[in-house]
């Protein structure tokens, strides 16, 4: 068995890689409605791989929103059946000057593809398509398995619920599988046993109804960047806490055991602040690093513009500002408890010479995966047979807003196996995947599906 | 004398319109590099416009930066000399979408003129042109007359002092006057007896050295946007105090005489507030709307940017966040001092896990004219002549930033003699002048030269 799908992969690396970058050249960005014929065309391109690969049927749904992706390969109803999630739709490129290549012409070097969606999430999900090839191909399929390859991750999942609730039947398995994450390294292979949740709101400030002069009302108007800065200044206080109340109500602390697992994760802090750039590091006090990201909820300011933005001076009180900010959410944080909260503290704190608009873009529940499942156990091995090593359990600290959806439909649990890295560039410029990552993933994910089914 | 200019304007009317409509439809923009060939362009016309005027020589001279154009027309050496300083180049248009017609197409709806530059300055600078060929063509010269009409005034002439410097004898006059600011309205004249410096840097946040995932980063690395914020809100105190430390050491108080006439000011909040669409003004505390924009300096963000600002949202903790800030100045502060302290405080207060570069884009003293002197009076008597009112000495807002030098190298006093209105937008979408201001003004600025002559 192992000989076969090593054989099958040694003898078809180069098509499965070129299959990859013909998905990253089309640029399905959700979140612009100018990419809506992308979409579509992303879709089709993998539902036709899906029926390449092996699959029995495979068709492109409509939702509310951009279309996902369904295919199947049953191969004997009673064996259990895996259902992959993944996404096709990708983060904004922006700001296009920092790419050294263009985002949707995928570039391969130092044993890397450069290209938007490369690893977040094109490269990974499309590891399962080649990784379910080689099992039909070497005739070693284990499990059946279903796919589920949506469109609108990116910009919080908003239709996705109602079409997974309205195809329960069809989608029904018993593990959820995931790659849409990172792993510590090469190294130390890691599995993350969880998401964080999203709250994601914008925050428009208006002063006077037109730009004015800074000259002629500068000092008498309230200038609604000012405003909107204060307003951000003060979501924390001087321990980085966060500051709006009720925040932190319901946030679970770890157990004692996860506690210790999480110190296991190796982390040097001077090789991450050295690879970022940073001097110093920034926090929340009273936890590390790997405890903020992972087992803490932040929030960010992931945008901000008002004014004069252009080459120069231009002297003006503008009339807007403008701020896109998210909270990263734990356990049992309600992503929509923190969205009124937060658009509650913006709308609130304005002072009576501005007025504020504040809405939601979109969220997501976070979630946490039992280490004794068997769908855990089964990742766990898979990874010990193709690295050499047990992977440890980690909290990531991104979300899939889907996550905590798909278990209460479905009822079962999911199952996180990211072959990613940190430094894999996600929602940033240059966005790479490494090949020996891509090609260790549809090596190690044939032996989840042999061990779940055996277990 | 009367009867003959005003039967000329009358008779030439439609022209004096046009002519400077065809001034406003060069992008004159010197804060954008891309117009370098506009703003030659706009300077060979504002010369030929000066010989059509009946000047006896003009031309464009270079500076170091856009060219200036010097013209004059000498009567009789022995006469008062007059230098009339304007300029040609305007404030960037943006933003666009506001415009509700191209900023350089002007159009002429409800008497009034709409384009960038229309009210600052080429539609003020220009009634000088014109006065000078009603007195020329009626034969009533009472004064010589010289032009300096920069192309640099919107990014702070930074080469005109040299330039002035160089040119002492050229420019050799008995007074200076400048149409670039506003009175109070048509029933209620004004002259602006001062204007306030400018300090105008800009502040740029670098995080990380790339844009990273907010939810793999977030919370354990500074967002530059958040520390831009802080930075931005600390700069005011609860009563709106600028908290940099010296900015008010050298901040001279007004005079009791001044206070009172200050006080002569009609305003009506109400009225002013509607005309904003603000439910509340801002500013310091223990001074008047009138004071905050006359009397006392001002710190003001006139842009900003970091992040994300597209459409949708986007997960990003960003590597950098930028600000363009200026403070408007008053007697006795002086631009460079304060420059330093704000480039000092933004370099100083910001954290170590984030890196800050600061530059200054410019600056220019404050000035104050006396207003018992030859040249107010003059001013004073021929705005009463024309409006049938004494007008009201008032402190502009506003910034010339060559007054300072052009007293300094010349020796002699600045007379402000605005025809534009606070509403006229300047720097904002949709600048507009109205023509009757413009027709005024050209009416009255031969009163100035006849009593000048006299005084």
């Amino acid at each position: 068995m192992a000989k076969a799908w090593t054989d099958y992969l040694g003898k078809n690396k180069d098509r499965f890689l070129n299959e990859m970058l013909d998905l990253l050249r089309i640029p399905s960005v959700s979140a612009k409605s100018e990419h809506k014929a992308d979409m579509q065309k992303c879709a089709e391109l993998v539902k036709q791989r899906l029926l390449d690969a092996g699959c029995d049927k495979a068709e492109v749904m409509p939702t509310s929103g951009h279309p996902a992706v369904y295919g199947e390969k049953i191969v004997v109803p009673s064996k259990p059946t895996v259902l992959v999630y993944g996404h096709y739709d990708v983060q904004p490129p922006e700001p296009l000057e920092l790419w050294h290549s263009g985002p949707f012409e995928p570039v391969i070097k130092d044993g890397r593809v450069y290209a938007r969606g490369s690893a977040d999430d094109k490269g990974q999900f499309f590891m399962h398509v080649k990784a379910l090839e080689t099992m039909v191909r070497t005739k070693t399929m284990s499990t059946n398995i279903k796919f589920l390859i949506e469109g609108e991750e990116e910009v919080g999942s908003p239709n996705l619920g109602k079409f997974v609730e309205e195809h329960k039947d069809l989608l029904r398995a018993d593990v959820i599988l995931i790659s849409d994450s990172a792993m510590l390294s090469m190294e130390t292979p890691s599995l993350d046993i969880g998401v964080r949740g999203l709250s994601y709101i914008e925050v428009e400030v208006t002063g006077p109804n037109r730009d004015l002069h800074s000259g002629t009302y500068g000092g008498a108007v309230a200038n609604p960047i000012t405003v909107l800065a204060k307003m951000i200044a003060d979501c924390h206080d001087k321990k980085n806490h966060i500051t709006i109340p009720g925040f932190y109500d319901d946030v679970a602390m770890p157990t004692k055991e996860e506690k210790r697992l999480l110190k296991k994760a190796p982390f040097d802090e001077q090789a991450y602040k050295n690879e970022l750039g940073v001097k110093e590091l920034w926090g929340e006090k009273g936890f590390t690093t790997n405890e903020r990201i992972g087992i803490r909820p932040t929030l960010e300011v992931n945008g901000i513009w008002g004014g004069y933005q252009g080459e120069g001076a231009k002297t003006v009180l503008p009339s807007k500002a403008t701020a896109k900010i998210s909270a990263r959410l734990v356990p049992n944080q309600s992503s929509k408890k923190i969205t009124e909260l937060l658009l509650n503290y913006f709308r609130s704190v304005a002072p009576p010479s501005v007025t504020v608009k504040a809405f939601e873009h979109h969220g997501g529940e976070p979630y946490l995966t039992p280490i004794d499942s068997k769908g855990y156990q089964a990742a766990s091995k898979a990874v010990k047979k193709t690295f050499g090593k047990n992977p440890i359990p980690v909290r990531g600290g991104g979300s899939i807003p889907i996550c905590s959806i798909l278990e209460k439909e479905l009822g079962v649990k999911i199952i996180f196996m990211g072959f990613g890295l940190d430094s894999d560039n996600l929602h940033s410029p240059n966005e790479k995947y490494n090949i020996e990552n891509y090609y260790k993933g549809i090596e190690t994910i044939p032996y989840f599906h042999k061990y779940f089914a055996e277990g």
